[in-house]
């Protein structure tokens, strides 16, 4: 690919933040505006090298852009599409990082359905627990999935643009149905966090809960650690993805009702056969990670 | 301390291995035993200088141990304790790692009561996902705690040995209440393990579990961790503990079900309050842990 001439990355956090270190150094781009809310933000960013400028703007920051980047929480997406109107040019590419696609693509065809060509919904397998400029990082997505949504719209050559700049991070570019992309992401990540957030959120409302913390093992660590994650961008996952997660949080508040079940019983030989199927099926996923 | 003179590690595991490489390591122990099923991971043990020698005979190992450790799964307790009978010298003291104390405890007092005044029950807050004694290492107990959960019989003499054999492994030993234990480690560490078992279970129970492992992302590598642990073990402790880990299963079902109304509904506001709470209860139980 030739090297983006100006990149514009709205909303700059841990993601958009991360491709632009990435593109930058792979000599894949040329000039990057920064555009978000937080000016210590911003400024941190041009500081560090991963923008050359910034501005509060969305309109000022995408009018010159040859592809725009959008990563702001979920639930700030469709403003940022309002202010796209008029300031497009006819051979930008857009993309975003949203982890629900199908209300994505609704709060861009509500905004913006002249730029539908030019739109590649987009979402990076990829993240940390840790939020702002300064948790960004060049390989984040180096050997990482990004999976992309196109719709009807979508040209072929926005796609292959897209393609590209994320193969040039070093990612594997899957493209992916809107709707499966909703329901496989439910279940592996959006109801994980549902989990860790539920779990140290009654934890930490028990009487005991001093002990219960400081008695924590290590397991408990790596466990919990996606509650550490932004809690807002994960109320719009929600409520953006609102249908697919609740339907899996309900599944699986009546296997764990069953599981109590068993456990209240005393039915060892049946509580065996699900952790037996649990550590092989987990097993089999790390040994397929470490053949990548 | 003086050195032990003669260790029986009963149970040669992650959990027994690394107490006898610990003690080794600090030039506290003389001699060790190890006793268990695997003739393989015996003789591992030997091979890797882990113990001094093995038998599969419980009453063989421990007839002349000044201090007899023993690490098997919950449900192998009993016919261990029982082999005992006739075979502990009067000076020698008892010790265990099992995850929950009342049934270790209930099991001791119905095999060998005769030797309560010599028991110290215990609980080692460490352990990876990994078995066996090619898993076990000398500084799993560096800067962790011990919890142990002395009897009315336990003597004070027994209790000394067993606190400095742990602090010579460079651990914390505490002292807690049989139930509080129960109940706390119930809260920290069983009820997390049945999410996880729970989780991968019935995501690999799913029509599409080749995708949902496929696009799982770093999160959920950390998140299932502990699913990978044994499942015999794991089975135990859940009968074993049956009444705290149920009730909380139980009540975490409840809050699966209301956060999954929340979604469901789009409460967003509520949504947010749940995971910022878990947020600064993780991050500042995060913060604790770096102070040690």
């Amino acid at each position: 690919m030739k090297p983006i001439k100006r990149l514009a990355v709205i909303g700059l956090g841990l993601i958009g933040g991360s491709l632009a270190r990435a593109l930058r150094d792979a000599g894949k781009v040329e000039y990057i505006v920064g555009c978000g809310r937080s000016v210590a933000n911003l400024e941190k960013g041009v500081e560090l090298g991963v923008i050359d400028s910034f501005t509060h703007d969305v309109a000022e920051a995408v009018s010159d852009a040859d592809v725009v980047f959008v990563s702001v929480p979920l639930g700030a997406m469709s403003s940022v599409f309002e202010a796209f109107k008029g300031h497009i040019k006819p051979d930008c590419v857009i993309t975003d990082g949203g982890s629900a696609k199908a209300t994505v693509i609704e709060d861009f065809m509500q905004a913006c359905p002249e730029y539908a060509a030019q739109f590649v919904p987009g979402h990076p397998i990829a993240g940390t627990e840790n939020n702002g400029v300064e948790a960004s990082f060049a390989t984040l997505y180096n050997n990482r999935r990004i999976i992309i949504t196109p719709i009807d719209q979508t040209s072929a050559d926005a796609q292959k643009i897209i393609t590209e700049m994320w193969q040039a991070c070093g990612a594997e570019v899957i493209e992916m149905g809107v709707e499966h992309h909703d329901e496989v992401l439910a279940a592996t990540s959006h109801l994980p966090h549902m989990l860790a957030f539920g779990l140290v959120d009654m934890l930490a409302n028990l009487d005991e809960h001093d002990d219960i913390f400081k008695y924590a093992a290590g397991g408990f660590r790596d466990f919990t650690r996606i509650a550490s994650s932004n809690p807002v961008m994960w109320r719009d996952i929600c409520v953006a993805n609102r249908r697919a997660v609740s339907e899996l949080v309900f599944s699986f508040a009546e296997e764990l009702q069953s599981i109590g079940e068993l456990i209240e019983q005393g039915e060892g030989e049946s509580l065996l056969e699900i952790f037996e199927n649990a550590k092989s099926a987990r097993d089999a996923y790390v040994d397929g990670l470490d053949d990548k």
